[in-house]
This record gives C-alpha cells, structure tokens and sequence, in this order.
C-alpha cells in the first residue's frame, strides 16, 4: 500500500477516535462545544495523535493505551490554532478553506473555546488515567505533554515568532521557534507515546532525537513549501512568509542549502528509529513523506 | 487577632509562594514571562490558594503538601481574568487599579499569556507530582483542578454569562452562572486541597458541601455590592451590573431576599465544616467575612 494511503486509513482512525472524546453539545453551555468541536473537526492530517500512537506500538507497548493522549495532543494543536488565527494575533478569516472559529462564534467564544480546548485535553487525559495500574507512569506521560505545550515548548516559540516578524533574525533564534513551535509537542506527544507504552530510557531517548528531527525538517520543508509549493496540492496560499518579511531557512541559508538540512535531519531521524525495533516501516515512511510532500 | 489581619497574613504568604513559583524571565521568550508574572503578581484576596491550603490542614493533612495546588488554582483563576478582560470579552483597561494586561503587553501577549499561564498551572502541578508516594493521589487531586475549571466548570459559566448579557435569564440559569463561573474553582481547590491531606469520603462531602454554599454567596455577595457597595472600599465601580443590564440576585430576587439568601448559605457552610474538625476558626471566620464585607 502506498505511503499516503496508510496515513489517510490512520487519519481517519483519528477522526473516529475525536468523534468519541468531543465532549457533548448540551447544557446551557453548549455554544462553547459546539464551538470546540467545529475546529476539532476540521481535518487536517492529524500527525501528532498518529504518531502519538504509533511511539507507543513501536516500543511495545499496546496503542489503545495511549489513545486519550493521542487524542489530547490534538485538542492542544487545535486551541493553538484558534487562538494563532484571532485578529490579534495571524487574523485568517479561513484555514483548510473553512472559516476560522472566531468567524463563526465571534472573538470571544474563540479565546474561550481556545481555552475549554487545552484545559479539556487535560481532563481527558487525567480522567482516563485513574485508577490505572501504574499511576506514576500516567502522570510522566501526562508531564510531558504539558511541558511541551507551555512556555518552555510551544507557547515559547509562538511568542518569539510573534515578536520576530518583520524582522531578520539569527538562525539560532529561528532554530529556537522551529525547534518549540512545531518540535516541541511532536517531541512531547511521541515520547508520552513511549512512556505509555513502557519504553526504557534508550528507547525514549531515540524516539525523543527521531521527533525532534522530523520536527524540525518539518518545519524547514514548511518554509520551503511557501516558496516552491503549490497551492493546489497545499491548499494554502503560498509565499505569505516573504510577504511578511519572515525569516525562514530558505531566506537566511537558501533553498538548496535548506533542503540538504531537511534531507539530513530525516536521515538522521531514521537512523534513530532504526534501532528501536524491526517494524520501522510506518515511522520511515512518515519520515520520507516528510520531506516528499513537494520537491 | 482580627479576622482580617489573619487573612492579610495569610495573603502575604501566597505572595511569597507565588513569587516562587513564577517562572523565571529569561530566554528568547521572556517577555510572555513578563506578562504572566505581572498579573500575577497584581495582588487580590488570594482566597483560592488559602482556601487550598486550609483544606488541606484542616482534614489533617500537610499544607505544604498541597503548596503548588494552591499555587496553580491562582494561575488558573489569573488567566480567567487576563481572557476576560480583553477586548473581545469584557474590555477593561483596569483591574485593582492597575492596567490590565493587554493595555501593557498587548493583546497578543495577553491571549498568549493567559494561555502559558493555565499550561503552567498544570506543569506545576504535574511536575511537583512526580515521584510522590501515592501517585493516584496527586491524579486525583489534578483532575479536580481541571474539571472545575473547564467546560463543565469555570469555562461553562464564563460562557453563559457572556451570552447572558443584557437579557433577563431565569434564576435557575444565573444559578449555573454563579455556581460555574465563580464557586467551581473554590469546589475544586478545596477538594484537591482535601485529596492531597488524605481526606476520606465524607470529609471530601462536607468540604465540597462548605465551598459551593461560601462560593454562591461570595457571587450573591457581589452582585449586592454592585448595589449598595462603596466604590472606595471595594476598589472598584459600582453600579456595572444596571448599567450592563445584568441579572443578579437582586434583580430576580430583591435587595432583602439576596441578603437572606447569601446568610442561609453561610450558616450552612459553617455546619458543613463543623462536622470536620475542632480548628474550624479560620474557615468559620472566613464564611463570616465573605458577608461582612459590605452590609
């Protein structure tokens, strides 16, 4: 079976499993879950919950057990993007060709279902983690999550991307925001994943370096897209991040210099993995597909 | 010593253990620390974490046990008013006589601080959590924390009172309000306070019964003073609620009725508590304070 379709069967898993955690439109207060799930089910290629899943498979572990986490993680990318498209902060008026939440439910129910959104992702994962065998375990992976989330992980890198547009920035300063900003909960769901799933420290440590590279390469391919990219195939607009004067890799190393790194990283992503078990196959994949959704 | 000189040092103490547990400002993103830490740092009663600490001693626990519980119910409670006054929400330029915090930071950094600050409160809780004796403890305590404070809490209410805004709601829904909007977190900061002090069952009942009956009058409370409070004492305008065309207690109920109704409520927290224990001194005073604070 071809790569892509792979993902599509395990992105469709992913809506099953939303559609079951989405809390219920009732009560007094269900404008906010109606809101909440309007961007939750938003589609979009649900990486983080796949991977999320299969960190906890590949160490051994049963995947069903990290399936509160998956879903989590997704709720935790969804309220950043509501919150990333209100007028303060990017102002889109429509991602994956939908209107953005806070043009359906106004600004103020966007900022609250942002926020019901993160704080729901927590009590997913806490409510589904008592009165489990080993609690301490839960309560690393749930750790994690929130760690990668916060200030020290993706809010971080928000901020510092905030703050850097219009401006021409170091690459260690544009490594920080790619490294937080998008690594940062790949890195963090993938090694709730593993925890879950028992992995020893080896086996976190080399899910954690695999994460953080195609995190990064991501990112990087990300940039480039923005400028070879199609708009069609991508469907968003290309060539926003010149328009707003951004620093990308391609701009501060250039196009051919930034797909070297990007081919590295997933090299060296897979060379990570590699020695975790011999069914490779769906993570090497990803990997490559990485760096194949253009050039 | 007089009720209030007690709750004043009490106060002073959550300040230096808030001041602790800030995070530091340092890094390419300091400044969403900088705009987490001056809310935080902008004073106010501090009745949740004292309130957190209490249960947690007055079941026989430790209140050091529960110290970041307490710290993060403040966090939580700050990040609501961040996300409330915006622009959006409620546009105030001023919270106890200081500039809110979008008026400094913008509103960018406001969103994105309110955001840090209730991933934080997690992180703190989580990551204090770790390596503790009876893990499923601390999940539990977690867990309270996160249900009062989302959807089905602080967030439910929030939202139904925005959407409540110049209209005329039955009393059964500005009960939801009350009850979600403002009692859900002293709910839930008492009971995690009880779960960390190895509270049992019936302890955890009477608690919860003490916080709901003190956290409805509190808002009973404060919609009276909207009336008859004087803008000096209270440090804050009166009169917002019939300029807003709000419903209130008074406004459903009459001036008398609310007044009779917020002392009822009172003396049933009291003999809530007075089941618990023989130290009910601060928690009784502390029910009394909430209607002395004005009439």
């Amino acid at each position: 079976m071809e790569f892509k379709t792979v993902l599509k069967e395990r992105a469709i898993y992913i809506e099953e499993l939303l559609n079951k955690y989405m809390p219920k439109e009732e009560g007094y207060q269900k404008t906010i879950m109606e809101s909440m799930n309007y961007s939750l089910s938003a589609g979009g290629k649900r990486l983080r919950p796949i991977l999320t899943l299969e960190a906890c498979k590949i160490v051994g572990g049963n995947e069903e057990d990290a399936i509160p986490f998956a879903v989590a993680i997704e709720m935790i990318h969804t309220y950043s993007l509501i919150h990333d498209d209100l007028p303060a902060l990017d102002n889109d008026d429509l991602r994956r060709g939908r209107k953005t939440n806070h043009i359906v439910y106004g600004e103020d129910m966007a900022i609250l279902a942002g926020d019901a959104l993160l704080n729901y992702a927590f009590e997913v994962m806490l409510s589904s983690s008592l009165g489990k065998k080993n609690p301490e375990k839960y309560l690393r992976a749930i750790n994690e999550i929130a760690k990668s989330s916060g200030i020290y992980g993706m809010i971080g890198g928000q901020v510092v991307d905030v703050q850097s547009e219009n401006e021409q920035i170091p690459k260690e300063k544009l490594d920080y925001i790619h490294n937080n900003k998008t690594a940062a909960i790949i890195i963090g769901c993938m090694r709730a994943g593993a925890i879950i799933g028992d992995a020893n420290e080896e086996q976190i440590d080399e899910i954690t370096k695999y994460a953080k590279n195609i995190g990064l390469s991501f990112q990087i391919v990300d940039d480039i897209l923005d400028i070879v990219g199609d708009e069609a195939k991508l469907g968003k607009k290309v060539g926003s991040d010149i328009d707003n004067n951004k620093s990308t890799y391609p701009s501060l190393l250039g196009l051919e210099k930034s797909k070297e790194i990007a081919n590295e990283l997933i090299s060296e992503a897979k060379k990570s993995i590699e020695k975790l078990s011999e069914n490779v196959e769906f993570l090497n994949g990803l990997a490559d597909y990485i760096i194949a959704r253009e050039y």
